[in-house]
């Protein structure tokens, strides 16, 4: 341990889920949306907005794995939450959405709350670790993001650089390479079990943040650690607590 | 100009020579490093470390015409600059220099002094529009020559993302899409009318900073803007003052 954390040099970090709580976050979004539009209202009380934010959410793996199969060429995270969204409000015969609602109602990930330790813990580890988010969110939505959340890394990379979604490796790689680091150099830091693995098959160093209410009564996995990941922790708070130590 | 201006949502920054002065700080890093090192000094007094900035700078574009013709893959720019100044070196016959020191010579370019009207200026820009490094060099270039040059932009994209050297479209492609923008809404901001070409053939905004004195008494072009940009100036203040007009 004491070996790992002193070639360390950058922290990598997982955003939703890790970072974020997207779940109630998109809940919110969503209510907002429909009962701020009067021609939407008829929807706006019926509707279990959680369970659309989940429906939603469950579409995000099988939209990824048209991308990483090589079916379909690299689209960022914006284009397929558009089309997980209408295809969401269609599951839950939900109408009356036009193109520009639907374009405007994609971009609610933009603006997710930051798990409540977040922001502070950042601050902590910016001066003494390079921060950046390598997330399968596309650029603009983590500019916007840090901004609205105030996750204040210093640079994020990911998906959109390198044209690919995690778990595949060529993400951490390039993003390793984006800092002019080593793989050993860089600790990926998820709430995912399956993140970590792929990071740790490639040299990373990683970091396991335990997230077990990320999909509320909807979760299935990721309740711990699944293997002897460098660090496991259940905040970032106390995550800063051991490598700056 | 005004309709132009008002959908205007990012500038997009060229680097070197733009924001930076290379010349002089390249030849102050070169003379440092000479004085420093005891069984280097040989050669410190001897020498016109102007001239080898020079002339390393020289093969700038040539090393980068190697990817851009496609007889070689992608690689960084602190690569083709390690590569060039070992030719440089040579080509002055200045030798003594092991791997290792030549590594750290080669990333002198990670520490370039700003013209001085430049920090200020983007910090009246940057809360009114996007500021994103359009350049060359590589992510942790970039990223360390913001931390020590104060050049306090939002966002480093260009051709490490892109896996391309300007003036490659795809260049200019690939970022206003890492900014979600398209084209029209981003202005490109250089010193270099070659620059400038490339962004507006592909409806680019354009914007050209005189900077007369980039390569000193080697200049040989760029002593004016060769085309009608949307704007030309002097400095980054006074583009500072038009656009936020």
């Amino acid at each position: 341990m004491d070996r790992l954390k002193s070639q360390c040099r950058a922290l990598l970090f997982d955003v939703f889920g890790t970072l974020v709580d997207w779940r109630s976050s998109v809940t919110s979004e969503l209510a907002a949306f429909f009962a701020s539009h009067t021609e939407l209202q008829k929807h706006a009380k019926k509707v279990d907005w959680q369970a659309v934010a989940l429906d939603w959410r469950a579409r995000y793996q099988p939209s990824m794995d048209a991308v990483r199969t090589g079916e379909r060429p690299f689209v960022i995270l914006d284009v397929l939450h558009r089309e997980s969204l209408a295809a969401t409000l269609e599951q839950h015969q939900i109408d009356g959405l036009d193109d520009a609602m639907l374009d405007e109602l994609a971009l609610c990930w933009h603006k997710l709350d930051a798990w409540p330790e977040v922001p502070a813990a950042l601050q902590r580890l910016r001066t003494h670790y390079t921060l950046a988010a390598v997330s399968n969110g596309n650029k603009a939505l983590l500019e916007n993001l840090a901004a609205y959340a105030n996750l204040n890394w210093h640079v994020s990379l990911g998906a959109e650089p390198a044209r690919a979604y995690k778990p595949m490796p060529i993400v951490y790689q390039r993003s390793a390479a984006m800092l002019a680091l080593e793989p050993p150099q860089c600790m990926m830091v998820a709430a995912h079990n399956d993140d970590l693995a792929a990071a740790r098959a490639l040299g990373f160093q990683t970091a396991y943040i335990n997230r077990p209410y990320e999909y509320g009564a909807r979760q299935t996995k990721d309740f711990g650690p699944e293997s002897d990941w460098d660090i496991s922790v259940d905040s970032l708070s106390e995550l800063a607590d051991i490598v700056l130590k």
